[in-house]
């Protein structure tokens, strides 16, 4: 990628314009006795939608553009969010990719964004090795402040930030973690804010060269939150799943282009056709039985530079959404 | 509310934008005797799209975002407007609500924006009085700087301007007023920028409380401006009774929830069925005997997020909008 | 127009905000040896969806609002743009119009964008003979910096920089020129990005009074970029031709208003039918040959703003756009 740019200095406006309009956009700020910054997105605050779009901004390393739009696409549910990225590889697996298994005793949690560019020592558990990934992204960041965003309904344990602080070897004043409950709005639009993540990451697992990816745009119906927790992540994977769409641009030869937008749509799964909290329940709550095929959106668009030929596949179920949304 | 930022403060950056980009925005800026910022969007300049979106995100008091799009919903008129605020009640009804009657001699306007949270003195004559009003949403500002948008196809008097100023307790020199005729591109977009605001304010007289309403976001078409008075606040209203679209997420019960969304659209008023401007001429022109439930959105969600439960009601008019709007 | 805002000043900062952000938004930045800054937007970089946003905004001359979106108008291709402006005929015509022709031994290109309007001494071989274009504009720029987006595969060799340079009357490390080949993501968002700019043209063709036109918005799908120069000319053509929306609203009377609306869309045009790319060929590649009435967008609404009445006329034609785009 030869890339040189720091995800994490470029996000740091944009934590701050968080910690700066912490009152209009209804969060919380705390800071650490050890003195690491906690915004809270949507535990004991409201939180929002604009703080979300703000939050999806600083996952993706303040690499996207994130617009919170009404879509006429999905007729029931026109609040949807577009994303765009001129560098969606590291702006989506180098940084917003959920990939960093975070837990201390019973405190269980995913984190994100662009910290995960700094952590060199947390491997075990994750769910992508991050050695592998970063050097096949060719990218290592270097900063002085670093950013991880946690999607959970609680304050993460000191131990879980020490931990942060240590892998991404910055001091514990230099470290923000932003926390976003499942069921917050906050929450709903960062989550859904992954539709074109989730297309990038099922490339890699695909195998297709990511250097090969030049551009990409994405959208989603938001999905309206929910208290249990299930059924909450439930609805921003179905976002996605039966109403996300891509349209992504590539270098390399149409069959390779083909091949890519064939198989990512998400009704190409053999775990397609029901809500996500249902998949769950039929995989017993093990991640691990659901076939990883599932995660994508539902419509794509793949365009060979090299051809100019464009090849699409898959399409939004507005009836499945319908079920998952609830009305 | 337990809410403390300025709504004053806020917008006084989007002001400066005004003012900065006066030529470039096609305003005229002029200084009173007294030293009263005066701008002027529509009646000896053009004004127009771009100034009536900045002027939409100053009524919300700094506190919402405000895009101009292109939609697919009202095939006939693409050009629209979306609005969310992460604090929607105090944004709409604590800023953006045109409750402020202010007169004098032949002289009468409504004005809205942020300075309303500063006025004290001005009771006679408001819509809402004023202080029952920010008593229920317990919010009052006190900043250096006042700024009131004033819907007028002239320049307000300076008897109207000193009683602005004595009202929120400012020096003449740190008010600005902005007028925006109703006929003119900017009033167009401002008035159709209230889509969310007429969602919360029957919400008010629905007497669903507002404490519960956590977010929101709306949408509706941009009239067409009309050089007759009556005609133009006319479609500005058809442009949200007919064809705009709220997705407000409320706390408490399903019942209420539900009851909200029943209630909402205009389409619930016995006056709803043709196109504003004939409602006004067969009440003999008097406001008072239109149905006040007449003034909402065609098109509502509301999500309660304690159940995750969505509710819905109203739809989209488009025949009777293109009877309003011409075409 | 009685305009005295400079639009090279007001395009500096988006100018600098390409620099500063080379890296993430992966442009490549040079400086010549006489000084000139050099930005490559799809030669020896990628480039993007993002600088080719930005970019539109710079050939707009600072003075329009540009946006990617995801529109449901031309369901097989979401990926859109819409441009607004507060002043059309100067940003589009003044500025964002490929008027300058340039050439240089067997380097050919057109010239847009902000220092068009610093240029006095190129005249032979312009598509807009200069002095007329803006004695009729009543406008003239005259800033320290000057910059030139300039359509070609290709950085212009020294002897092009040089005329610019003189032409614009600025020292040579004072004139920045942004190169995006056709055939580039950035290439087809600045094209595309013409919807507004090719109505206001095609308005001054009909003898449209351009005084009258008071503002203006437009949308069209970005193409996928095709590698070869003609066919990829011809997609940006296409998007306008079938799937360019514009509404404009302007002065005057009703029949002239509806004499735009009537003369303005690209299906007026004798040869309307068939992909630009075939068009081009018929012609035996010989622009003359074309009917100039083609370059306008397909759907078209005019508003006589001093009557209030809207006229409309064209249709996008989603069967001709997936002929050209290739899907």
């Amino acid at each position: 990628m030869q890339y040189t740019a720091s995800v994490n200095q470029l996000t740091a406006p944009l934590v701050q314009e968080l910690i700066d309009n912490a009152d209009k956009l209804r969060l919380d700020i705390q800071t650490m006795e050890n003195g690491c910054t906690i915004i809270d997105a949507g535990i004991n605050v409201p939180g929002g939608l604009e703080a979300g779009r703000i939050i999806t901004e600083i996952c993706l390393g303040g690499m996207g553009t994130v617009a919170i739009t009404s879509s006429a696409y999905t007729e029931n549910w026109p609040l949807s969010i577009t994303v765009y990225s001129s560098n969606p590889v590291l702006a989506c697996l180098g940084s917003q990719y959920a990939g960093w298994s975070l837990s201390h005793e019973k405190y269980f949690a995913l984190g994100s964004g662009p910290a995960r560019a700094m952590a060199t020592k947390e491997k075990e558990g994750d769910v992508l090795p991050v050695e592998e990934l970063y050097k096949e992204l060719d990218y290592r960041d270097a900063a002085e402040t670093a950013t991880l965003v946690i999607e959970n309904d609680a304050i993460p344990p000191v131990e879980i930030v020490e931990k942060i602080a240590q892998a991404c070897g910055v001091a514990f004043d230099k470290l923000t973690i932003i926390v976003t409950p499942t069921s917050s709005l906050a929450g709903s639009v960062q989550v859904v804010g992954r539709v074109l993540e989730v297309a990038m990451h099922k490339a890699h697992e695909l195998h297709f060269p990511l250097e090969n990816i030049i551009d990409g745009m994405g959208s989603a119906p938001i999905c309206p939150p929910h208290p249990d927790f299930v059924q909450a992540m439930g609805r921003t994977n179905d976002a996605i799943l039966f109403a996300g769409q891509v349209h992504i641009f590539v270098k390399g030869s149409d069959a390779e282009a083909e091949k890519l937008a064939t198989a990512l749509p998400s009704s190409t799964s053999k775990d397609y056709g029901k809500p996500f909290a249902q998949v769950f329940k039929d995989a017993k709550y093990d991640f691990f039985k659901i076939d990883g095929m599932l995660f994508s959106p539902a419509s794509v668009i793949v365009t060979a530079v090299e051809s100019g030929n464009s090849f699409r596949a898959g399409k939004l179920d507005n009836a499945l959404l319908n079920q998952s949304f609830g009305a």
